[in-house]
C-alpha cells in the first residue's frame, strides 16, 4: 500500500518546526525557521509555505517516491500556543512574537487547498501519542505536558475535547491548592505553581531557605552546593541532583509527586481515562518523581477507578513529538 | 407527525419510579414501585414490565392514542446509582437494597427487544436537560446535582462522557481541599464533603458551635433558635433561615457558594463547557447559594472562559427529571 505524508508545524517562542511525516510516524524530512525574525504573518506563513513545498519536492527516496507536490499531502496540523481548533487562529499567544488574533487558516488557504487544522500545542502531543505513540488505541486517555508551564490534552471518545470554545484541556490551571501559589495567570494555587520547571525550581529554593543545604552536599558530587545561588538552580539541576542523591532534590520530587498524583487522581473523576501519559523536561528526572507520583495517585484515586488506570511516560522522542502530534492532528475525528 | 414514547425508570433507594414519556417532554403516565421490597433482580424487573405494559396499554388519550404495545416504544432508559453504561449493570450500589452485580440489561432483554439503555442518576439528568430542558442545543455543558450527596454528568460534544470504566463524571469526588473534610469514599477534601446536604449541615453546625447562635436568633421568625439540636438540623431548615436573614445560615451558604464555585471554575479547566447547570433539595435555597456561586465562579475562573460559561438551575421540574432524564438516555449519541 502507498504512503501518505502530512506536515506537521510546531509554533515555538524561539523556533518553528516543520516536518514532512510519513504515515507510519516517520519524519521523512524537517525543517525550522526562527519564529522572532517575523513581525507579521503573512511573510512567515510564506517561508513556512517555501519549506514545505521544498521538502514535499525532494520526496522520501527511502520509499521510492521521487518528489511530492503539496496538492499530494494529506494536510497540515499545527501545534501552537492559544491555537483553537474551531477558528484556526492562535489567540493573544503571549510567547509569540506576532501579535493579536492570528489567522493562520486563512491564510494558509491563500497557498493551497489541503486540509488545515489547528490546535494547541498540548492537544497536538496528546493526538501523536493516539496516533502514533503509546495511546493508540485508546479512546480515553489524557496528556499532561511538563514545561515552563504546564499543559494538558484530553481525549474522550477518541476525539479531542475542544469544548465550547476550542479551548478545552487546560489543567495546568486547575487550582489545585485554594489560595496557593500565586500563578502567571493572576489566580493562585494552580497545578502549573506546583508542577512546571519554574514550580519545581520554587519548592527547591523554598525547602533550601527552610532547611539549608545539607552539609554533606558539599562534598557529594552531584548535589546542589550551598555557594550555587538560587537564581541559577534550573530544573534540570534538580533532576540531576536528586538522582544523584541529593535529600533536597529529593524532597523537592516527592512534593511534585504528590502534587501531580492528586491531580491526575482528580483529572480521572472527569473522564475516566485508561490511562494519563505525561511529558516534558521535568519528566526526564524519572523515579524521583515517578514513585512518589504514582504513590499520591493510588492514594488520592476514588475506589470505583482503581487499576483502571496507568501512568506512563510519552512513548514519543522528545525531538519528534511536538512535530508528530501536528500532523496527527490531521487524523482528527470531528 | 405522529408522537413517539419512551420509558424512564428512575432507581432511588426508597422508591422506583417509572413514567411513560411522549417525546415532546410530556409524563403522560407513572407509576411508583418501593424499592426495598425486592431482594431479588428478577421480580423487581418482572414488576416493573407489569408497570410499563400497563401504562403502555393505556395509551395517551390527550393524544387519541389509545393503547400501545410495549414492541411499540422506542426504548427504556434507566438512571441508577452506580449504573454502567456500557455494561447495563447496577454495581454494587451502596443505597440498594438488592446487593450486588446487577444485570438489569439482560434482564431486561427476557421480556422485550426495545433498547434498553443504563446510566448513572446525574448522567440521566444531564441528558435530560440536554433533550427536554435548558441545556437544548447545547453541546458542551455541565450537570451538577446536590443531594445527600454530588453527583454530575458531563457533555462534550453533544455525548455523555462515561470514560474508559462506564462511571466517568463524579465531580463531587474531585477532592477540592486537599487533606480537607473526611468523606463517605474513606478520602478526604471531597467537594461532596463541602457541598451536599451533609455538607451544607456540618458546616453550619461548625458555624454555631465556634461562634454560638446570635442572641436575637430566638427573637427572629425563621431563624434557627438555639434550643434546636445540632442533630436535628436539616439543610431543609438552614435554607429557610438564610432566606429568613439568619446570619449563621447565610454565611454557611456564602462558604457553599465559595466552595462549589471553585469547583466550577476547575470543571471548565476541563471540557469548556457553554454552561454548568444546578439541581437538587440544597439549590433551592436560590440567591443565598447563587450569589456567593457566582462570584466565586468569577473570580475563580481563568480568564480565556470568562463570559463564555454561564451558571443554571435545571429548567426541569424537580419531581420530572429522574424521570425525563431516564427516558432520554435513549436519545444518547453513541
Amino acid at each position: 500500500m502507498q504512503n501518505s505524508y502530512a506536515i506537521g508545524i510546531d509554533v515555538g517562542g524561539t523556533n518553528t518546526d516543520i516536518g514532512l511525516v510519513r504515515d507510519d510516524s516517520k519524519i521523512v524530512a524537517r525543517r525550522s525557521l526562527p519564529t522572532g525574525n517575523y513581525a507579521l504573518l503573512e511573510p512567515y506563513v510564506q517561508d513556512i509555505m517555501d519549506q514545505i513545498k521544498e521538502m514535499a519536492a525532494e520526496g522520501d527516496p527511502e520509499k521510492g517516491v521521487a518528489s511530492l507536490g503539496v496538492a499530494e499531502l494529506t494536510g497540515i496540523g499545527m501545534g501552537a500556543p492559544n491555537g483553537n481548533f474551531y477558528t484556526g487562529c492562535v489567540e493573544w499567544a503571549p510567547n509569540l512574537p506576532i501579535r493579536g488574533l492570528l489567522n493562520f487558516k486563512e491564510e494558509f488557504a491563500k497557498h493551497t487547498n489541503i486540509p488545515f487544522v489547528l490546535s494547541n500545542d498540548a492537544n497536538a502531543a496528546a493526538y501523536g501519542e493516539y496516533v502514533y505513540g503509546g495511546a493508540k488505541g485508546m479512546d480515553h486517555f489524557i496528556m499532561i505536558t511538563l514545561g515552563t508551564g504546564v499543559g494538558s490534552g484530553i481525549v474522550v471518545d477518541g476525539r479531542l475535547v475542544h469544548g465550547s470554545t476550542g479551548t478545552a484541556g487546560e489543567l495546568g490551571h486547575n487550582i489545585l491548592i485554594p489560595n496557593g501559589r500565586r500563578c502567571t495567570c493572576g489566580r493562585k494555587g494552580c497545578l502549573e505553581t506546583y508542577t512546571s520547571a519554574r514550580g519545581i525550581v520554587q519548592t527547591y529554593v523554598e525547602l533550601r531557605k527552610e532547611k539549608g543545604t545539607p552539609a554533606e552536599a558539599e562534598r557529594m558530587e552531584g548535589w546542589i552546593k550551598e555557594g550555587i545561588q538560587d537564581k541559577d538552580i534550573t530544573c534540570k539541576m534538580i533532576g540531576d541532583a536528586a538522582n544523584a542523591g541529593d535529600p533536597l532534590a529529593l524532597e523537592t520530587y516527592r512534593m511534585v509527586g504528590d502534587w501531580l498524583g492528586l491531580a491526575c487522581a482528580n483529572a480521572c473523576t472527569f473522564s475516566a481515562p485508561q490511562a494519563i501519559f505525561l511529558m516534558g523536561g521535568p519528566t526526564k528526572v524519572g523515579d524521583p518523581l515517578l514513585i512518589p507520583l504514582r504513590e499520591s495517585f493510588e492514594a488520592n484515586l476514588l475506589n470505583i477507578y482503581k487499576n483502571k488506570c496507568d501512568i506512563y511516560m510519552s512513548h514519543l522522542d522528545s525531538n519528534e513529538v511536538a512535530i508528530l502530534g501536528a500532523a496527527a492532528l490531521i487524523k482528527l475525528k470531528i
